[in-house]
C-alpha cells in the first residue's frame, strides 16, 4: 500500500472514531450519511502528505486535516441545495434524501464541527491557523456566489472564470498544503509556497473536470456532456464562444438555446470544440497550471516526492 | 445615558468600523443589510456588562462580543429560511428580499465572520474560548432542529419544550455572560455561574415572548395571537392542552384544526387560557427562572448591578 492510501485509511479511521452523533437524529444522521459516502479524502490526504515533508509526528496533523474534509463536505451539502443537485457521489444528496431545511442545518453543524477540529492545534499557532482558515473559508463562499452569478450572466471572460474556480475550488487545495506546513511549524516563505503550489494544481484539476465532462470516457457517476446539456459556462464553452467565427457562433448559440434535443446539441458542440481545438487548448493550459504548481513544490526544501506522486496519480486517474 | 446604552453604541460603532464588505456584492449586501436593521444588540451588550463586572479594559471584549452578534444574526438568516418567515424586525428577511440561495450563502459567510471575531482573543485563552463557542453553536443548531421536529409532533411535554428553548435561545444568552468572564480571565467556578445565570434568564425571556404573543399589548412588529393562529406549540399551548378538561380539550382541538376564522380561534383559545389560568402559570414560571438567574448572579463576587439592571430593563420593556 502506498503512502497516500495509508493516509486515506488513517483519515477514514479517525473520522469513524470522532463519531459525530447526537440528538436530534434528524440533524446528525445526514452528517454520518455524507461522511460515509465513498470518498477519496483528497483534501486531508494532501494535508498529511504536505505535513510529512517536514515531520513524522503524523498524529498532530490528523484533526486539522479532518477540519478541511468537514469544511469541504459542508460546502457540498449547501452547494447541492443551491444548485438543485440530486445526486452526489452516486447517492442521493442530503436535501433530496431528507429535505432542504435539514440540508441547511446539518450543513451549518458540519461547518461548526470543522472549527471544532481546529481545537487540537497547538496554542502557539492556533490563532494564525484560525486566521488563515477563516480567510480561506470566506474565499470559498465568494467563489460559490460568483459561480451562481455567472449562471445568469451572458458573457464571462477567461480571467473571470479562472478567478471563480480559484476561489471556489483551488484556494482550499492550496490551504490543504499550507496547513500541513503551518502545523509542522514551517516559516511563512515555505507555507506561502505550499499554498501557491496547491492553488495552481487546484486550478488545473478543475480545468480537467471541465475537459473530462466533454472528452472523458468513463467518468464515474457523471454523464458525458452534462455541462453542455445544461449550458454550463465552463472553460471550454467560454473559449469556444471566444474562438468561433461569426457564422459558427450563431449556430452554437442556436444550439445552446435549444433545450429539447440534447444528444444532437452535445454532439454538435463537441464537434465545434474539436474544430476550434478547444480540447488541445484546455489540455495545454491545465498542464501549464499543473507544472507551475509542481515547479513551486520542487523549490521547497524537503522530500516532496510522495506529494508529487499523489498529484500525478490524481491527474492520471482523472484521465 | 446609562451603561447599557453606552455599550450598545460602542457595539454599533465597532460593527460599522469592521465594515464587512467585498465581492461579489450579492454575497456581502445581505450581511450589511441585516447588520443595519434596528437591533438592541442584547447579546453583545450582555457580554460587555458581564465583562465589566471584572475589568474595565473594555476594548478586549468588543470583538468577541460581536462574534455573538454575528453568530446570532447568522442563525436568524438561516432560521428565517427554514421557517418561511418573510418579515424580521419589521423589514423583509434576506431570502425574501433576495432569494433562498443568497440567504443560505450569506448566512454561511456571517457564521465565518463570527469565528473571525474570535481572532482577537488572547493566545492563552483562544483555545478554550473556541471550544466553548463551538459547544454552544452546536447546541443552538440542535435547538433549531428540535423546534422544527416539534412542528410535526402532536404531543410535546413541558420538559421537552423547556429543553428546546434552552438549546435554541438560552444557551447563547448564557454564553454571552460566560464569555465576558472568560475574556476577563475569571476562573471556571465564576464563568460556570455566569453561564448558568444567563441560561436561566434566557429561558425566562423566551417564556415571556410566548406569553406576550397572547397577552401582550403593543408588541412591535408582531400581531397579537400570531402563535395561536399558526398553531405554534408554545409553553402556553402545551400547558393549556395539559390542563384542559376532556370536553374543553375537544373544543380546543377543533379550534386548532380550524384554519379559516383566526379571529374567533385566537379569541376563544385566549379565553380558555384565562379559564385555566395559563397566563398566571406562565408568569409564575418565568418569574421563577428569572429569579433563579438573578440569585446565581448575586452569588458572584463583584458588582453585577449594571447587568441586573439591564435584565430588569429588558423584562420591563417586554411588558
Amino acid at each position: 500500500m502506498n503512502v497516500s492510501n495509508k493516509y486515506q485509511e488513517i483519515i477514514n479511521s479517525r473520522i469513524k472514531d470522532i463519531n459525530i452523533k447526537g440528538q436530534p437524529k434528524e440533524l446528525y444522521d445526514p452528517i454520518s450519511y455524507i461522511l460515509n459516502l465513498k470518498s477519496k479524502r483528497v483534501r486531508p490526504t494532501l494535508c498529511l502528505l504536505s505535513y510529512s515533508i517536514f515531520s513524522k509526528k503524523i498524529n498532530d496533523i490528523i484533526e486539522p486535516a479532518i477540519a478541511l474534509e468537514f469544511f469541504h463536505n459542508f460546502t457540498l451539502i449547501h452547494d447541492d441545495i443551491m444548485d438543485n443537485a440530486n445526486i452526489r457521489r452516486g447517492e442521493k444528496t442530503i436535501h433530496n434524501k431528507w429535505n432542504k431545511n435539514i440540508g441547511i442545518l446539518s450543513g451549518d453543524l458540519l461547518m461548526i464541527f470543522a472549527y471544532k477540529m481546529l481545537e487540537s492545534v497547538d496554542n502557539n499557532i492556533i490563532k494564525s491557523t484560525l486566521e488563515r482558515f477563516n480567510e480561506i473559508a470566506i474565499k470559498v463562499c465568494e467563489g460559490q456566489q460568483f459561480d451562481m452569478n455567472y449562471e445568469n450572466q451572458e458573457l464571462i471572460s477567461e480571467s473571470e472564470y479562472i478567478k471563480m474556480i480559484k476561489l471556489k475550488t483551488a484556494v482550499l487545495i492550496g490551504f490543504c498544503l499550507e496547513l500541513g506546513g503551518l502545523i509542522a511549524n514551517q516559516k511563512k516563505t515555505i507555507t506561502d509556497k505550499l499554498y501557491k503550489a496547491g492553488e495552481k494544481i487546484g486550478i488545473s484539476f478543475q480545468l480537467m473536470d471541465d475537459y473530462l465532462d466533454v472528452f472523458g470516457n468513463l467518468k464515474f457517476g457523471k454523464e458525458i456532456g452534462g455541462d453542455i446539456s445544461s449550458n454550463k459556462k465552463t472553460y471550454l464553452m467560454i473559449k469556444l464562444l471566444e474562438h468561433a467565427e461569426k457564422s459558427d457562433k450563431k449556430i452554437i448559440n442556436n444550439l445552446l438555446s435549444n433545450r429539447n434535443d440534447n444528444t444532437t446539441k452535445v454532439k454538435k458542440i463537441t464537434e465545434y470544440m474539436i474544430k476550434y481545438k478547444i480540447d488541445e487548448l484546455t489540455k495545454k493550459i491545465m498542464n501549464e497550471f499543473f507544472l507551475e504548481g509542481i515547479t513551486i513544490l520542487e523549490s521547497i526544501p524537503g522530500k516532496s516526492l510522495e506529494l508529487k506522486n499523489y498529484f500525478e496519480e490524481i491527474r492520471k486517474r482523472k484521465f
